[in-house]
């Protein structure tokens, strides 16, 4: 009776085949289980020295006793221990036989198979699966099954939910001159405790625990319940202040194995009144265990497989690349939650607290583009968590002393901007929060990206064009007008490139912002012609006026691109070509670039060197705004001179490298942006989910190897597969309609179903095609392609 | 058969009458049991959010992981936890109806009353009664008298070794901008992991936790036993890597007391070889068991009855001074270990970490008077840790360039410097590492007045030459000719007045750097006479010569000593009078100086203001070297200069106070000193007793008020006792005999027990007296002395 007989098929799983202390904690991180209401990571169920246990629920921050706002780490659902005669099956103090885990990506599930022998040679097989609902998110699940090899003896199950999480501070800089031992690493950081105690409650059937955020008020309430399948037991329960414990226990006999099911019901108070949220959870308990485990399971996993079926793409013929792209199709999926407009994806999804749970440009550049394209409900709901933070945003921008709206650099649940000013070891400033301004462009860009894949006028009626309007204020008021050179610049930013700080007139940004001032200016006008009592409503309420949008043309039209026409080059920012040349001279072994001698994260600025794609970005973003020869020397140019320091450059360099033909280095940087975390070769995995990255390498894959870009409203594709690649298949969602992609190293096929009948105009390799609906369509490759 | 019967009279005993969360971390301290081999602070057995529990064993450092070495915090012996029907007897969750913890002194006890009422309003009275056994100083004992008041239920009482605990280390210096919930303030502090897991054992009997101290390799080995006196129990037992638990349950009863007695015992690899810690502790629990919780308690009883009656100092007429002054002795008390010549005090005794562990002047200053003078074979040991740790401070001195031996500022297991370089946040540069070398002469100085008490020669031949001599040496090489003035001079130094860093001729250094040179070249003259074999070995061993003996001498006699012979005044080191003159002009709620308005520890030396005495404390160090008037003069000049931002301050204040006669202030100083941790008039209880002001205490009541100085090798009496002391008496140990004193404000008594039979030269307030032996004296006092 092995749970090893659930698992999927070998190209579906992650596997961790041996107890290794100093890669616990990544693990914890890769083996995640979530459903985009929340995210729990992999601790082993007993919990050992050294793991970082924790349960991130969307939308719950608090920022009590924190330096800044935290993503609190929720209580602990996952508590469960066994005793053997009263000795504890401990993966630090008994014999590990064996430890495998495997997370089943098709069925969103993690498997653990742990063989544990004592000081008594007493020998026991324990196993578990868990799971966080995506078909009922208000729940999670576990099943262990446990079978005494050679002993007789009692056995002692006891679960627990506990609230003393906490969340990680900072570090003492001095701290970091050691290594610490992986059983004591965490303790060096200061914790932050978000939750307080408010009641527990326990019987013969179930527990409850309701906790606090001190600050910000949220209640959070666990119900639980701990059921043995097939044995004669005898329960009790523990209360103790924050821990709720049931306790089971019973006669165990050699070789038979017996089966221990955990269910756990959680709502907050963002979720329900406060004063039903017991009710909420018990409610949900109940069905649970009315339904069982395994129904329970398999809701689940019916849920996971339509998942799957708008969203996965295969390559046939290189199973690496294919598995790994899986892997980072999982975390995105459950990372964001359709049914919660007021929050969005952390840079670390809900697999970690780095960066606190807070929302970057990540989501609006690197991972919007996947749900806008598969799963375009949530693309929308990811996108109302802009609106539902605009009055943040205007905040930021009254403080600031401007207009419109300024959107946070990171995000959490207001709006307001919360980056941190300090690294975590208090030593450097960290001015993000201050420069890094394009992150309101990249928000705009991220709703007309929307509009142009789903046709979601509504969306933008509502709620896209009171953004869209108030970013172009932002914008307006933060311009300056350079009177001598009678043009517009934007001055002390920072561009995506972070080594460069209080640079005037970055080209990403200066790009974006009048990208953003045209294209609101276009859509305003467009409203005011076909909605025009929509744009009444607009214009009373934002008190718009014709002249303010002519204005913002005008501006638009004067704002300086820094470019040397002679090279064709862009420069960064004005006068990023007087910065000192250093040339990368080192690599990692994953072949990543080391910073050269005397340099790091806070001198780089002083040289040529790049942290992340700046221009490169910009020809990926607005891929129109470019020539492929302007494209070309700009790649070539500033590939050398970025050193990948953040997850977000290897997959702009993949889709770049590939557009303009750099294939062979297009295809080492897709492999590092889609095993970033798999390998872990960023070194902070731990951490969390390198979101963007998830993102970016399903760009890769889609706009990058599949050569999808909708250029002038259109659908395009001009694919280039690697030479062992037979298949690339996937799946788009375009306006209302799915169509089905299928390209080969020769052919493209294409099926887009529809329920509408006009053909469509897209583009295949540079040449305007016709699409029939719900037919499928072959297109000869240009023999070009390898 | 409440506990309540077992209390000593009240005179005795120091109360905690609430559950004030903001103070539990000073009661922790102020609680503290032990015996000189360890400590424990008196967190609650069941342990509760914000507690912060240790046992430090005496010895037992380790710098694995922290910042500079620390006295490691042991693993947790009072763990107990009651469960009445699965509901735990928690003081933050359960009501509280009433909460009450006394300190039994005369017994070394701490007894606690609890009265818990849980959600389902049912109450139970909960006592306990702890001890660290003084008698056998391996064990410890507990025992727990709970009662259902009002209903009956199934009790669960679990009792746990625990070896989790940690020190504490670093704070980031960000982090004090906030003021910190109670519960979770110590989760700001990074913490240092010093024992790893090395076995456990349990059995129906008992169980065994053995870890190790991962960089020193220290084992310590606890083995505890469970045993409930008058109810029938089911008994089981819990093994969970650093935690063993003993678990019993029984049905109890409404009204019935059911009692549960603790036992544990402890060893470490510096008691016995590390494959027999545990048939050690094995051997002293089971004869604990055998014996049984009172007969074990009564033990212990009796020993401290023989400890108060060898050191009790009694002040009738002043209750508060008389329990204030017993506080501080019972800390004296539990915290010298006489029978391990390889261990001290630490600053903070072994009731908190502060400084960790680590051993300063206070022992020989401060500390080292009360032994002397009542437990000579304590202050020996106590000496002979200087002797054992002799080979660090030579490293030391070659260290940094010098010979001889340097003793260490802070000193650990081994004499070598300890001191951190940095302040806690970070932030502040320590130079007392380097640059505060009177430690050395205060060595010195402690072993001369050890000899000057008790005439033990042998030790001075075995041991304490030795360390004279190379202290001498220390200096010579240290000290620095000024030829241009033909003088001797110690540059860049800090005096016991910590506020003036890098201060040239700092006159307490300079005086005894001067007497200690002056005093080994004495000694050696006197050991050359009367120990010709013990010289011989002496002078080979350490290679001296006559001439480097002269050379002490010649050195010592032109030591530049700042002196304005004008004003009579002490310059506490050279151009002192230069500082600025920032007045005093505000005073706590303690009547403690307050920092004048832009003024810290880090540029208080900007001014002349002292953080604690420096020629004030010279004045009372050597009595001999300065008159009457120019005590007076410079008493006067530095008092009023001085913040007292040390707890080693208001002491010194009160004996000089007494004896330039500013008698009003000196009242008022020796309470300042003797309450210092019982009104935390410092503020930092909560990281341990100010071991020096325990010291300082006894001192003011003996020195002080009763006047007792050794000059020109005799003891002498000038007492003074406030208008509404009645009597002072307390007890001397001189010469291997031992005197009664009992001071009135008319007259003083004297006993002097002893086997010798010729009479004893004495001084009386200035004039010669002859003490009889073995015979009650009466002694007029002058009528000056009110």
């Amino acid at each position: 009776m092995s749970l090893i007989n659930m698992l999927s098929s070998p190209e579906w799983l992650v596997e961790e085949n041996d107890f290794d202390v100093e890669l616990q904690n990544t693990f914890e991180t890769l083996f995640t289980v979530g459903n985009g209401y929340l995210g729990t990571r992999a601790t082993l169920e007993e919990s050992n020295k050294g793991e970082f246990a924790a349960t991130y629920i969307s939308g719950i921050f608090d920022n009590h006793d924190s330096t800044v706002i935290d993503l609190v780490n929720a209580p602990d659902w996952l508590p469960v221990s066994i005793w053997v005669d009263g000795i504890k099956l401990n993966i630090q103090s008994c014999r590990v036989l064996s430890h495998r885990r495997v997370l089943d990506m098709k069925t969103g599930a993690l498997y653990r198979f742990t063989r544990f022998k004592d000081s008594l040679d007493r020998i026991t097989s324990y196993e578990s699966v868990r799971f966080a609902s995506i078909q009922q998110s208000h729940l999670c699940a576990m099943r262990i099954a446990v079978t005494p090899e050679n002993y007789d003896a009692t056995l002692v199950v006891e679960s627990s939910i506990d609230g003393g999480n906490y969340n990680l501070d900072r570090i003492p800089n001095y701290a970091e001159t050691k290594k610490f031992h992986p059983e004591t690493k965490w303790n060096k950081w200061a914790k932050s405790k978000h939750l307080r105690f408010v009641s527990n409650e326990s019987s013969d059937k179930n527990c409850y625990l309701e906790m606090e955020t001190i600050d910000t008020k949220h209640r959070v309430g666990y119900a639980a319940t701990l059921r043995a399948q097939n044995c004669d037991v005898n329960k009790t329960q523990r209360r103790d202040y924050e821990k709720v414990t049931q306790i089971v226990e019973f006669k165990a006999k050699k070789e038979h194995t017996y089966i221990i099911d955990k269910l756990v019901s959680i709502f907050t108070s963002r979720d329900v009144a406060s004063d039903i949220i017991n009710d909420a959870c018990m409610e949900t308990l109940n069905k649970a265990l009315h339904d069982g485990f395994d129904r329970c399971f398999n809701d689940h996993i019916n849920e996971w497989n339509s998942r799957w079926n708008a969203c996965d793409c295969q390559i046939s013929g290189d199973k690496e690349a294919m598995h790994a792209l899986r892997f980072n199709i999982y975390h995105l999926l459950i990372s964001a939650n359709p049914n919660d407009p007021k929050v969005n994806i952390g840079a670390k999804t809900l697999s970690g607290e780095g960066y606190k749970g807070h929302v970057f440009w990540d989501t609006e550049i690197f991972m919007l583009p996947f749900f806008i394209y598969t799963q375009p409900e949530t693309a929308k709901s990811l996108l109302l968590y802009r609106y539902h933070t605009l009055e943040g945003a205007r905040k930021n921008a009254t403080l600031n002393g401007y207009s419109g709206a300024q959107y946070p650099w990171e995000s959490a649940d207001t709006g307001l901007e919360t980056t941190p000013k300090w690294t975590a070891d208090g030593v450097n400033r960290i001015w993000t929060g201050e420069e890094e301004l394009h992150i309101t462009a990249d928000v705009a860009y991220g709703i007309l990206t929307y509009l142009s894949a789903t046709g979601d006028m509504n969306f933008i009626l509502n709620y896209g064009a009171e953004m869209l309007f108030e970013t172009a204020r932002f914008w307006i008021s933060r311009i300056e007008l350079n009177t001598d050179k009678d043009r517009y610049e934007l001055n002390n930013v920072i561009g995506p490139d972070e080594f460069h700080e209080h640079v005037n007139n970055n080209v990403y940004t200066n790009v974006m912002v009048r990208w953003n001032l045209q294209n609101s200016a276009l859509l305003l006008e467009t409203i005011k012609q076909h909605y025009s009592e929509e744009y009444a409503h607009l214009a009373k309420k934002l008190c718009l006026s014709d002249e303010e949008v002519t204005h913002w043309v005008n501006v638009a039209a004067k704002i300086y691109i820094p470019f040397d026409t002679e090279s064709g080059l862009i420069e960064q920012f004005e006068d990023y070509f007087q910065c000192k040349e250093v040339p990368i001279v080192e690599w990692d072994k994953n072949d990543m670039p080391c910073y050269p001698a005397g340099y790091d994260h806070f001198n780089a600025g002083e040289t040529t060197l790049l942290k992340q794609p700046d221009v490169v970005m910009l020809m990926y973003v607005l891929p129109d705004e470019y020539d492929d020869e302007i494209k070309r020397r700009n790649y070539e140019f500033y590939e050398k001179r970025t050193l990948h320091k953040s997850s977000l450059s290897p997959c702009m360099h993949a889709i770049m490298g590939i557009e303009v033909e750099d294939t062979h280095k297009a295809e080492q940087y897709f492999l590092r942006s889609a095993l970033v975390d798999l390998v872990d070769n960023q070194g902070n995995t731990e951490w969390g989910i390198h979101a963007a990255s998830t993102g970016g390498t399903w760009m890769t894959a889609v706009f990058g190897f599949g050569g999808f870009r909708v250029r002038q409203q259109k659908m395009s594709f001009k694919p280039w597969l690697p030479s062992t690649w037979n298949e690339l298949t996937f799946k788009l969602r375009w306006h209302g309609d799915c169509l089905d992609v299928s390209i080969t190293q020769s052919e493209i096929r294409l099926l887009l179903h529809s329920q509408k009948s006009h053909p469509e105009e897209i583009n295949i390799t540079g040449e305007k095609q016709v699409l029939q609906r719900n037919e499928r369509q072959v297109f000869c490759l240009n023999s070009s392609m390898n």
